[in-house]
């Protein structure tokens, strides 16, 4: 019973029917008919114009638009404990040519207008120091929790004064959006976001993530980047098919329900040792290595995370059985 | 009746059929069981020790593998009409952080020893100019040609002379073994070639390519750029599976063979008018704008290639009474 | 009597008297009062407002402006025979991140609107191909042939008509004023010039060049874009009294003509033997080897430039006897 | 009376002297006589066979060596108050390529075995984490504080047990020798150093400063990546000549005991207001804005460093008058 990775689980039955759908002669990269659905659908879902480009990887959606949103000699604020920081392999730095991660506290991995602010401050405005030129925040944070619309709305206004672009890795931004039902809209482009790497890998899909850009002027940018880092794959529509899927009576969101629903169960097994609250579809617990050992012993497999800490990950088709089990488990330490 | 792409072909239903089956819960990115299996496939197909990542795209193989082999304060020799030159979007000056392309002349895109000697020769050796660190070969070449092995242990003496590394662009390498009916260890590493691009997606794979490490002394850093690079997929077993399946019986050569039985066809249909021999699956033909016209007119689609020159490009799906109507219509011109 | 590179001939004494001059406590960096004067008297010397930033090289200069004009994933036009492609060490890929350079034809190192416009032309304006962003040329060229300011100003329109930003190096600028007459201004951001590399060190300087920015909404950009390639040098008095040296009473000129006329000199010995007109301070001769070797065994020094040519480079303090001598000898082979 | 860098100072009469005396011609770039000596000078300096590069800066020094020490895809761990990390714009990510670097925590700026060693132990072993590849410590540190050489060898010995090169900036290394009286030898190669920022600007010079290569083979690529970063001037005999004037006589050591001597006096003007010990030519003082306010009125400059803090720094010219009326000064506040 496996509650380590929402990456390990399989896809969703009807994302593959769509990729099997579409194994048909079409046109190569994307210029293939449903590549070319892509703005209107994600156009369509945010309730504004946007562009819409599929990738394999988080990785790749968060860099290729970081890069288009900040010059090799500037910085990009985010989290010391944000993905584009702590695992991605320095990709920021490659995808940027040398651009700098400027580190930021905050509980649970987020960030407040406070928090930019003091390290906006604390930046002499010289040719010396590197000026930040974005402000990455990742919702759901990498400890699950979620950003409400005005929390992102403030961030946004405090970047618009300080002249920084505001990115969204949304790698989880389905559990967010399920767990706050706040609107996309709200979310991203209302709040002053410019580029949002909208995750479907974690979530059911296979291998299509979706880069959205509201600041469409950089589109056509970051169409070249993503060719120019081999991002640009030659038969598109399996691609696009996936996403497609997705959207499809809001596949998306009714996953990330599931998702959602199976870690709040877990938590409530043990409120009292919850590290943070369950916002999402993540469960950060207080459990010594001797419990831990415990569980693992009972046939559940997870990630330590940190000390005397363990992280639990459901996904859209965590079997009901095994969340009762372990949360029988937890409650029963 | 489409003939302007391999990569516009569907993917075989046996690689889909691997997809499908590979739909199930696993270890993340490539830590899956079939990702774990593809050193070892590789290495028995290959008949020596290699180490076998996949990657989502050709620019992808190449350009990780090419920024392995040559810092980026050195160059790459490559023909002028190589891939990584034209079609590309600059990616390898990305991967490599600035090395430049020395190109190279050559008859369709075939690169000898005595023309890359004079290259090299013309090279001042000071820190003023350039100083190249890898040869990268296209193999069939971007006009459909195949180096024989003897060709390529020629240049993989050369390179060893000179301290080249030896990279093979082998998009078409399918093709080309199919062509010569040369083994792949004779074509590659026993003639010298350090690195390989192992083309699948045109012969009938879906999104996964292979980037085949000889010198394995390179494959730990390989593998970190590869991540950093946004191409470590977090469900790396669908790729996996798609290469096992193209291993599996052979499936990479029998698609190949019916690729380049259709070009020979095509190519038989009008031998007079051949801009070069047909070797793979490519065929270049001198037609005028006029002709080019009526082919159209009758169903065909298919790229122009220059100024009264057309390609045509088969694929392991060609269908073969297309590929008869085809050639009777040039035949006819 | 050495012929090899205005690179070798000592400073102005005017130039070390500067320095010398300079040799008290002021601020650090481009803050001291020497450093603050120079945008005020370069836009003086041409007519309109600009930004100077002392560099201490011409591959600095050059390349720091080009990383500006030019994103990492486009390219920058230029002769193939351009010092930025042939005795840079590949700086250009190093500032711009990996930016191609496309490579021109044209007699002499000339570009024509014609060249530009075709080899613009010869791109697929898609994701695939390397689209241009500038045009670099080199006033006076690498064979010492000189732009006239209606020549520039057909470059400075294309490059509009294009999209194309306009960089000019001019390491030996001075020459090519000396030698038309014409004016700094007409030659440079008149005829639609962005950005230009105003060599001062080949005429008279001891390290300091000057990066010209017409498009002065850069400047701020390059400021940074200096500091960060670790060329904002601490005491940068030393730097700018070397310029304002060179601008009291046009020395800068005074010098370039003295160049101009010796290698003038020089080519009038042997009319018939010229490859190129002499037209700055470089002189390019048909000469056997035979007969190069016979002028070193006279004390000349110089160098070979290809198979049958070599190269005499004048400067500012070339002796007049020695020149005598040289044109004699020539005259006599 | 300015005492708020020793970037401020002009250069040493024998500095400016031996640029007079270089003023000849000779040969280009570092082919001239007195670049050429400099392997030798600084071998027999050291004791041991070095290769020795000058360059205008140390943000030069220091991010040249990384690049051939570090892969664009590892880290490089140094204090988070290193000026590499605060005060040079970003250019380790510029000449490395995107290499990140891993901030370390220390008091006054020095790093010690267990806190490199916590950090690296923090890092997991595997493609999603960056793995540092080099330490980088600074000798005299940001905050003036003086590596010992067992010191150093402590983390020389820990870097060979983790695969990593060991770099030291050494912008004031000679206040550091001074300070310590211990050798050149046993603070760097005995120690494990590889490669070396030699400062000798702020000492006392006018644009020279040093990288001294003791990994020799790194020294081919070292030359390139100069020449590369627009750092190869075409007149080196200029900054030969400064180096080998400071090398002679112990002229840097000198100027070095001569600052030190000056910042002593300040210290001990105040000792319950030192922020750190005075080991070097720095002086941190906790000072109020009110008293720092009272000083300048009384004509010292100097910056303040954080809140309640200000730094003075001593030079090899401080003026002993001047000196003695600031060391009043504080001890009258």
């Amino acid at each position: 019973m496996r509650f380590f990775s929402d990456n390990a689980a399989p896809a969703h039955p009807k994302v593959l029917e769509a990729i099997v759908a579409a194994n048909r002669l079409d046109t190569a990269y994307d210029g293939d008919e449903q590549s070319q659905r892509l703005d209107r659908a994600f156009s369509d879902l945010f309730g504004t114009e946007v562009r819409a480009f599929w990738v394999t990887t988080g990785t790749a959606a968060n860099c290729v638009a970081l890069a288009a949103l900040c010059p090799p000699y500037r910085g990009i604020l985010c989290h010391k404990d944000a993905h584009i920081e702590v695992d991605e392999a320095g990709a920021p730095g490659f995808f940027t040519g040398g651009a700098k991660l400027i580190l930021l506290d905050g509980e649970g991995a987020l960030v407040t207008r406070e928090i930019v602010t003091a390290a906006c401050d604390r930046i002499r405005s010289d040719v010396h120091q590197v000026q930040p030129a974005a402000l990455s925040i990742t919702n759901a944070t990498e400890y699950g929790l979620v950003y409400r619309a005005n929390e992102v709305a403030a961030l946004g206004e405090l970047a618009k004064e300080r002249g920084l672009a505001l990115h969204m890795d949304g790698a989880r931004l389905a559990n967010a959006i399920a767990s706050t039902g706040e609107s996309l809209a709200e979310v991203t482009w209302r709040a002053g976001v410019d580029a949002l790497s909208f995750g479907f890998v974690k979530n059911g899909g296979l291998n299509s993530e979706c880069m959205i850009i509201f600041k469409t002027d950089l589109a056509d940018e970051i169409a070249v980047r993503r060719k120019r880092a081999g991002h640009l794959l030659s038969k598109g529509r399996y691609l696009a098919a996936q996403l497609l899927a997705m959207l499809e009576n809001d596949l998306w969101l009714e996953n990330a329900h599931a998702a959602n629903a199976c870690a709040r169960k877990l938590g409530e097994a043990a409120p009292q040792r919850l590290v943070y609250p369950v916002e999402a579809n993540e469960v950060f617990l207080n459990v010594s290595a001797d419990e831990a050992a415990r569980l693992r012993s009972q046939g559940f497999d997870f990630y330590d995370w940190g000390p005397g800490e363990i992280r639990l990950v459901t996904s859209w088709d965590s079997d009901a059985q095994a969340v009762e089990k372990l949360a029988a488990a937890i409650a029963a330490l």
